[in-house]
């Protein structure tokens, strides 16, 4: 009877390391998957800064400064610091970028430690969604106006003229797109890991 | 030594008794808390959609239509239904109206219990944190396009002309923003009653 209670008191002394082993080997799991989330995030941010930030293109337009006179031919360029949203994107994704790469070390810091840096690491993620819709939401108002213009306000279309310029943007703005969404992924993986933790 | 143990137990019982009152009475007061923000949620965006939505501005404007004849004068009139990003704003906010107010039927199913619908609820509050934040950058960064217009791509002001609905469009912004960081504060709040119970 006594050795029985001991096997039964070691198996179940095997389990709970088992269990213990299982839910270590799970959270590098998923601590690895944060990381490569964050290093993708990073990537997608700062593609999307230097693809609307070195996007340059210079066309020739026609003017017309006097109505008796005919209309003159002078060079315009396109630039991303020309248009206010465009600054905010371009200012926003390098934000983004630059905390991508901070989360990771902050990332580090709170690995295996139930500490508050956790809950720290989610607001600031959830700023990041914050920040870059709104810049994608202002760089996309702005890009769509470029490309249909509006008879209302006499706003005219740009892109016809500047059409690489505006693809370019239309990438940039996919990008950071993309990288909202994956800074999202990660509010909402860090809540369902919270959420099961609390069980 | 008996009597003394059994005063001990029944103090201990009498701790745990008033530990559960204390988390019950906490989680009301954190839940009542929920609904309020909730409700200041819905009256917020409904009244960004509501200010914007029913904002209309004739003003007579004057119209070269010949360079040869003198300019005509014509009545415009600014809806926000003329332009994509306030009418995205406006559907934007709308469906955020009409979520706050489905959520706190989400909110009452869910008190008490440790269900994966508050998971839920975190993951449609961040998704209205999104859907708000682009909405707002959208018509902010046509707002200010209205407001000081540009030289580069030959977009003129309009905020001059139509300077009431520019004010009401301000104003929907605005309680917009507010309504967008009370679903950011709800997020944040519910990560933090999590990282609280998972502790």
């Amino acid at each position: 009877m006594e050795s029985q209670s001991q096997y039964i008191g070691s198996n179940s002394g095997m389990d709970g390391v088992d269990q213990k082993e299982g839910k270590v080997a799970n959270q590098r799991k998923a601590g690895t998957c944060e990381s490569i989330l964050r290093i993708l995030a990073f990537m997608l941010t700062l593609t999307a800064a230097v693809v609307l930030g070195v996007s340059k293109q210079t066309e020739i337009v026609s003017v017309k400064i006097l109505p008796t006179l005919p209309p003159i031919d002078v060079p315009a360029t396109a630039k991303w610091h020309y248009l206010s949203a465009f600054v905010y994107f371009v200012v926003a994704n390098a934000i983004a970028c630059a905390y991508a790469a901070f989360s990771l070390v902050l990332l580090f810091a709170n690995r295996g430690t139930k500490s508050s840096l956790g809950l720290v690491i989610i607001f600031l993620d959830q700023l990041m969604v914050a920040l870059l819709f709104s810049c994608n939401g202002a760089a996309a108002a702005i890009g769509l106006m470029g490309y249909q213009g509006n008879s209302h306000v006499q706003w005219n279309k740009v892109c016809n003229v500047f059409g690489r310029f505006c693809n370019h943007a239309a990438a940039a703005i996919v990008l950071s797109l993309l990288a909202s969404l994956v800074f999202m992924y990660l509010v909402g993986l860090a809540a369902l890991g919270l959420h099961r933790r609390s069980k």
